[in-house]
């Protein structure tokens, strides 16, 4: 998918949310545990409750990993689901990978080839060479780690070098000699509100995965004053805050019901920016 | 396992080398392709073959990942092979992960659970929160990447701060805060000779884990001179040159030739320094 027809999706669907899929065995409804492939079920419910309110999916790869055999096998299942039933949505394996070349290299033959996803996280600390192999795969992205969400981004992200650029800045200059903004997004946290203005100076035109919204913190209303671009140029995430919004047999209704009400939000914003009519 | 425990094995075995299990199933000789789980098998050979000559063994998640669910149960079994077989190994998932809080638990819970591994690498960009996760598992290590051995290590792990501390520094004194030198290690490429006077500096008792020896061009003696501590303080690692020395039915016994040709010029070293006699 180029970033032309996702802001294409963004403007026919009235929405510019991404729906983390964030599914913990421990917290699904109970009634979902006796089935054969409890989390996959549990994903095909909220992707149907959800799928015409947000135009990507961000499945976690923690929560399929820390499953083993079975999470890897449903993490299989909901993105061929996806690809099957809803062919516009964009995906995200949220899995912040990043080594030497020949490993990177098998990380994007894992999540371009043996899952086919559109766009995989990438951590910057290890440099250009852990990233471009993930680059050499047309039409899929890179998202990049820039300003992350948690406390611990004070640690390394906001360090001033001996010219008073920051790491977070630093990143978002240098990794823009390694790949266009229609193959490169970057991870800024909803929660690093300050600083959203120094990050479009750096790369005004690039998509942001924007995570922090609902049980971290964040405040879309915030986040776009300062951060939507020319082509809107957001996707937000919101992961815990839909998928548990009840823990029974009407999960899914209510998880539409808080995935309609991020949809409402954004779809005054858009119309204000004048790129959809209500 | 326990920093004395680990060194008292370095010293029975009269070994520091770690051996990279970077399984790749294009890579190992054609008579396993017909086998069942031939990724295992090449490992099971791998393992019987070198198991006398080393202290470590580190798969490299990326190969078995790659691989979809099957990559997965082959690691599975690597795991419980090594573990039923050779209790004595110190067991590293490389895996170079690192989130927000939440999420690094479930990774957390992936190697320390669902696998029983002794230590993971991570990633420390995203600081504290993202890193702590792991450490609350008793005598399980966390391996942070400090200076890695590819090229793209200077983008951004070179960069100095303000008062001339570089990232790689930042991230050795930093870390020291979340853990002691008993359930920490640092990864520090092999290739990073000119470095490693200032990571003894910052990290004198630590253990490192030492990659880019052999195909990365990395040079034994070299960072033995720079980087032993009192209690030796390296895991050496070799993956391509072992387990590629030969792509044939002959493919252990090569392998085995190459761990001990490694395993021999260690345990000189560790008689100069007159940890053991030879």
């Amino acid at each position: 998918m180029t970033a032309n027809q996702l802001f294409e999706n963004i403007c026919r669907k009235k929405s510019f949310l991404c729906v983390g899929l964030d599914s913990d065995i421990t917290k699904i409804p109970p009634h979902l545990l006796s089935t054969e492939n409890p989390i996959f079920e549990f994903n095909k419910g909220i992707i149907d409750a959800t799928a015409d309110c947000c135009v990507a999916y961000k499945p976690n790869i923690a929560f399929y990993e820390s499953l083993g055999v079975k999470g890897w096998q449903a993490l299989h299942d909901t993105v061929q689901y996806i690809r099957q039933h809803y062919p516009d949505q964009f995906l995200i394996a949220d899995a912040k990978r990043g080594d030497i070349g020949n490993t990177s290299e098998m990380y994007a033959r894992t999540f371009f080839e043996q899952f086919d996803f559109d766009a995989v996280t990438v951590a910057p600390y290890m440099g250009e060479d852990s990233v471009t192999p993930f680059l050499r795969y047309p039409n899929k992205w890179v998202i990049l780690l820039a300003l992350t969400s948690n406390k611990g981004a004070a640690d390394f992200q906001l360090t001033e070098d001996n010219v008073g650029e920051r790491m977070f800045e630093k990143v978002l200059h240098r990794s823009q000699q390694w790949a266009s903004s229609d193959q490169m997004m970057y991870v800024v946290g909803a929660t690093q509100n300050e600083y959203f203005d120094a990050v479009r100076q750096q790369a005004p035109h690039h998509f942001l995965l924007i995570p922090g919204i609902g049980a971290q913190g964040g405040d879309l209303g915030k986040v776009c004053q300062h951060a939507l671009n020319k082509q809107c140029g957001l996707l937000v995430n919101s992961s815990r805050q839909i998928l548990y919004a009840a823990n029974n047999e009407q999960f899914a209704q209510s998880a539409r019901h808080e995935a309609q009400k991020v949809q409402h939000a954004m779809q005054s914003i858009l119309a204000e920016r004048g790129w959809i009519t209500l």
